[in-house]
């Protein structure tokens, strides 16, 4: 059906053990390129031995940022099958990403298909040590060699992949965050909703200050009034107020997490309320003082359930269920992990085996 | 003083004729380069010949955006001297856009010392030609292969440089502009005041609507209330109102322009009434709407002064100074060119010749 041409590699690295892996510091053998030419469209789809990229150093990524990019992974089920999670997702939302920073959309099943055969070239590297995955990065970069300001020329699609070890070794320990008032992550007419390289780096000042005062992320709260709130480093939040689960709506700032969307299916399915809808720190506080305030947590694909057990804000603690990770966290902790490593029916039809 | 290692090209290129010139095509024969290693600090100044930048797919760059860069131009004055037109604030500024991006700040002076041999080793890439002169892209990119989002633990700086054609070949003509409502290019404690890729990734869209339309350029408004004026597509922006010149002050989204502190310092040694404020749309709109609208112009590197003959916001559009070129605007142009290709003496201290 598409043309992928594949070139296996003569020298196959030696695969780390699952103890060593961490994050995204190992990556397997091969890789998936496509590029795009103006006047031609996207062309040459190939698998190819993992290797370094040669730009220009007036490659436009190097100047105007322009870039996009994907996370999801695969996995080995109980049974020994390679299993993909919503991959199709990952690229409507690519291009959907695509249309906001002014790059060309990408045939979304051509696309699937590479990531398809790349997963199954490189089946091995899917660790399969409890929590291990097989972290895949698709993403894209502006490549014309061209110091103007306008949308680029040529691009390239790149798909790598890397051995990630388990994010909760030592079982799931609610993290400690502070929410951000001085920088923002982004603002309503901005790039949030986009999964853009820009994005990450205006974050990364809240999160080394963040870090210099003990606190493991950064709470985002809204660019325009600085109250309502957006996400946690990362990811997208929830919090559980008397008995019902409330996530920021996507307003167009935020970004539409795929892990979030996969959250609120699961809560609906098991009876829990639901409310996508603005929710301010205000709000968050005053339940807190009450006491109404239950869970709160942050969806990724990294960690899939990230509880958090501190809240800091003005000054102001705020100690969440006594500090433990919650009943629903841990109901949907199990249960996107369940069906992601094969344990519990996927009734949802989210996954792929290869 | 500071140890630059040279190594000249043994295959130096053709140099293009100045009409063919355009603007960021063309690249000297020579480039510099400086490395950052985690524990180590910046090292390793080097000249080299021009070449490509190999980096590994995970480099931080393809996906994180944490990038910075500069521009400015040298000239070659009357006398045939090469010059630099306040160089150090390029410097200084891109320490402070490091500073917000998380990327450890340069040493200024070995960076100026690097941009002079530099520029000495490619003068004969400086053009002559009557408005030429040689762009210099001063960046920095994240350069360690690792997927996880934390600020690089490597980095590299380098300086390429561009030889580049006059802006106003045919007279200055004053552009059409429009006023964008939906997209925003940043925000209070965004990354509006550094210069980063982000910044620029993120205005391309507003840039599409506004070309889609007939317009050259976007005028952004405040990403808090899209009320108050920031800057006109990658330039900072200048009102003429009723004999006074007034200016959006420097406000934590707006890009702190070299040319725009340089024309501040021009009006104010004329005589002209100068005011640094907020300026809304609405001010504007009204002092259109009572004839004390005189002249709108934009200033940056490339352009240096760019009028604005039209202003189109919420589909009304304003005719300023007859869509003609103003007198501020002139004197304005011809001051700081005659400055830079030393035409008139530099009373402000701010060339330096090589």
């Amino acid at each position: 059906m598409f043309d992928i041409k594949t070139e296996l590699t003569t020298n196959p690295k030696e695969k780390p053990a699952s103890e060593v892996l961490g994050f995204g510091h190992y990556f397997s053998d091969h890789m998936f390129v496509l590029d795009y030419t103006e006047g031609i469209g996207w062309h040459d789809a190939r698998i190819v031995p993992y290797q370094p990229i040669t730009l220009d150093p007036s490659a436009m990524i190097f100047h105007y940022g322009q870039s996009v990019f994907e996370g999801l992974k695969a996995y080995v089920t109980v049974d020994k099958q390679a299993l993909l999670f919503r991959p199709e997702q990952n690229f409507r939302r690519l291009n959907r990403s695509n249309e906001r920073l002014c790059i060309p959309t990408i045939d979304e099943e051509l696309a699937l298909e590479g990531l398809k055969q790349l997963v199954s070239v490189d089946r091995e590297w899917i660790p399969s040590a409890p929590g291990t995955s097989l972290y895949i990065r698709p993403f894209i970069i502006a490549t014309e060699p061209n110091l103007g300001v306008h949308p680029s020329k040529k691009y390239q699609f790149i798909i790598i992949m890397s051995p990630s070890g388990s994010y909760y070794k030592e079982g799931i320990n609610p993290v400690k965050i502070m929410v951000e008032e001085q920088f923002v992550r982004a603002v309503k007419g901005g790039t949030g909703e986009a999964k853009t390289g820009g994005n990450y780096a205006s974050a990364l000042k809240g999160q080394e200050i963040a870090s210099r005062e003990g606190y493991a992320q950064t709470l985002w709260l809204d660019g325009k009034g600085n109250k309502n709130i957006e996400e946690v480093g990362s990811m997208n939040i929830f919090f559980k107020i008397n008995g019902t689960v409330v996530t920021p709506a996507l307003n167009g700032s935020i970004l539409p997490g795929i892990t979030r969307d996969s959250m609120l299916h699961v809560l609906k399915s098991k009876g829990v309320p639901v409310e996508e809808r603005n929710i301010s720190i205000d709000e968050v506080v005053e339940a807190y003082n009450n006491g109404t305030l239950e869970e709160v947590f942050g969806t990724g694909t990294a960690a899939v359930i990230s509880p958090v057990g501190e809240l800091k804000y003005l000054g102001d603690k705020m100690i969440i269920n006594e500090g433990k990770i919650g009943e629903i966290s841990q109901m949907l902790y199990e249960t996107l992990t369940g069906i992601q490593y094969g344990f519990i029916e996927d009734t949802f039809g989210w996954t792929i085996r290869l």
